[in-house]
């Protein structure tokens, strides 16, 4: 069983937004074992629309269609869906109802006519209920082909995806399992990991398959299986896993799971009763960001400071100048210092802290671009890494906060 | 002049990695005045790569392929284009002078044999040197179609496009230019913004079109024409632009500039020799990142306390516990405080200050979740804000981060 996503937008093709709704819609058919074998950006225009519906239906037996659902005279989704199915629109008293209770709870007033025209749908489509916002999913059938129209809105698409379309695909098709699991590897390119295990991938057995993901540092090396059998599937992999786990043993640094790092990070610490600050420089607020997404992270993570001018590491986190005159801003010793005055300062059990030079000029001290120092303070101690990043200051960042957070979890991990 | 994007990677299908690098080539594109008819992620495969190839060249004139170009077994575009273009790989001496250059520059020893293979690239096509990775861009003609392979890994892919590419296609094809111009409105619905001006919108001229772009509590307004005179274009758009701005005066926040609002703070902070302080609760650190992305920032960036436990609102950032009993940590007073003291704190001029409930459950103190409280101090004083964001977190902390920066912007703009 194979499916299809179609994004429907000019904002998309002029690159003003990027796409973020495929990936999701991905990642949870991945889950219930549907593959999605294409992704099509296409513009907001009649016959581009129904040329991507007709070429998908070749392809697939579920095409997600997102966006083109507004109100306004540029969204034009619904209108091609009624000439595809040879449809016409009618109004769902449902949705009227539900547009009259969005606008009287929230904005204590009446919807404007163009507001209602949400409430339009083509007669064959079965609804689906939008509750956040005015218009509504829709899931039509044709030749055995299921079609699902969804707003482009990512949080109203993301609710009504994990809701409603999820359990209506499981309930009409029948799908075979298909497993991932992941290696994290760091420190090893991907051409010297292929020459050490290609022999043995290369006499992997046909239905699984394997993909390595170079990212700034680390390759991550996926095993992906389809089948009837689930629990068969979950044994191959395994034992081709291990076999590749014990291959790769001086640069394998755990597996992917499902959460995030950082949210096995909040796992760990709310299992532990124990709390997190950060001392972020050079990361400037990258690492208090991530932690923040995680709902619930105000149970264990107390909060940041952001030091990112020199005296500051002074005035407000009470690291000794002499100190930082002695070894430069960018060193082990400040590293390590900055750490355990933030547990001191926020009275937290974990701390990291990073000082080094993002780039792409040099800041205080003499240290090379890409210079960075992370230190984890723990209950126990504290436990420090230079490294050097590169010279392009987004990589610098994003591989500080991969190293930074793989330091902590290690840690904690211990704990 | 029309142009097609192909990602190819099996971890964009999954849902592993969203997408990112054709939203970065369709902006330069556009700047150049090629329109983007359509992207397409398809899987590492053989024959979906060749179909994707076969469709996209009915369609367009210029197609950019990006992944599959790395050492390894799984990547197989290069072979694909030697089906396609019926050519065979050969190897070019310079890129393996430049693969021998960056293993004993930056790792200190010899390439692998594998390493050696991204040096073979098909017969006729045009080699596009990518100065940060191994694997080399390709530029390859046929039937008067152009494609253009590049590595997928973004800032390889980022570098290759701004050098090599856009060049070559400014001066390979003959271009239209293409104009846009999208106004900020804060506070109205699309549908009312459409009832309001749709009728001078149904008057536009043909080669004139409009967008509604709503997201998080703004709608974007986007004029966008394309056409043979560049100042032609201009003076139309500009002219229809003030119109469309007289209609929702009231509404307009300003305009969208190529640079972010954040790059703008940035650059006027610097022309004032001014510096920025952030005190940020519940945006966790969001405010401070999108700073710091910015090279250069230091300059004018202190620093970030992010006391996100309440009682740290006291001891570090040192607001009045007996303040925050009296009105509750979600209320402008502390906003207000947290603000003030961030300017203390960090000798800063200007400080954005936020305090509020993402949710999805409560924190400390009984505002209702989406409270949000913004305070900006000032040389001058001090202004704030009280708002109410919905419930979904995500969209609390995006909301609130728009706004501050939409708030300073404001602040120092009057300075």
């Amino acid at each position: 069983m194979l499916a299809e996503i179609i994004t429907v937008g000019d904002e998309i093709l002029i690159g003003q937004i990027v796409d973020t709704n495929s990936a999701f819609i991905s990642k949870e058919l991945n889950k219930i074992g549907v593959q999605v074998y294409q992704i099509t950006s296409i513009q907001d225009d009649r016959e581009h629309i129904l040329a991507a519906l007709d070429e998908a239906k070749e392809r697939a037996d579920l095409v997600l269609i997102t966006g083109g659902l507004g109100p306004t005279k540029d969204d034009i989704t619904k209108q091609c869906f009624c000439e595809f199915f040879d449809d016409t629109l009618v109004e769902d008293p449902q949705v009227v109802e539900h547009i009259n209770y969005l606008f009287s709870h929230y904005f204590d007033k009446k919807p404007l006519p163009s507001n209602l025209l949400q409430a339009q749908v083509p007669s064959q489509a079965k609804i689906l209920h939008n509750s956040n916002g005015t218009a509504p999913g829709m899931w039509m059938e044709k030749d055995d082909i299921v079609y699902v129209s969804m707003p482009g809105v990512p949080y109203e698409m993301k609710h009504l995806m994990r809701e409603q379309v999820i359990p209506m695909v499981i309930e009409k098709f029948h799908r075979p399992h298909i497993y991932h699991k992941t290696l994290l590897t760091y420190g090893m390119g991907e051409s010297a990991i292929e020459d050490r295990i290609g022999d043995w991938a290369h006499k992997l057995p046909k239905h699984i398959k394997l993909a390595y993901l170079p990212s700034l540092g680390r390759v991550r090396l996926r095993l992906s299986a389809k089948g009837p059998d689930e629990s068969q599937l979950k044994k191959e992999v395994d034992a081709q896993m291990n076999v590749l786990h014990a291959m790769v043993e001086d640069i394998a640094v755990g597996y992917e799971h499902e959460t995030s790092v950082t949210q096995r990070i909040g796992e760990l610490l709310m299992e532990q009763h124990k709390t997190l600050s950060l001392a972020e420089s050079c990361t400037g607020g990258a690492l208090a960001q991530e932690i923040t997404t995680h709902p619930g992270s105000s149970a264990y993570y107390r909060g940041s400071i952001i030091p990112y001018a020199t005296e500051l590491k002074t005035s407000i986190l009470g690291v000794d100048a002499q100190l930082i005159a002695k070894h430069n801003v960018v060193s082990i010793p400040v590293a390590e210092a900055m750490a355990q005055r933030s547990n001191v300062v926020f009275k937290s059990d974990f701390a990291i802290a990073t000082t080094g030079i993002a780039g792409p000029t040099k800041g205080d001290g003499d240290a090379e671009i890409g210079t960075v120092c992370i230190a984890i303070a723990t209950p126990k101690g504290v436990v420090s890494e230079k490294f050097l990043f590169g010279k392009v200051r987004e990589r610098v960042i994003q591989k500080t906060m991969n190293k930074a957070f793989e330091m902590l979890l290690r840690e904690i991990s211990k704990n």
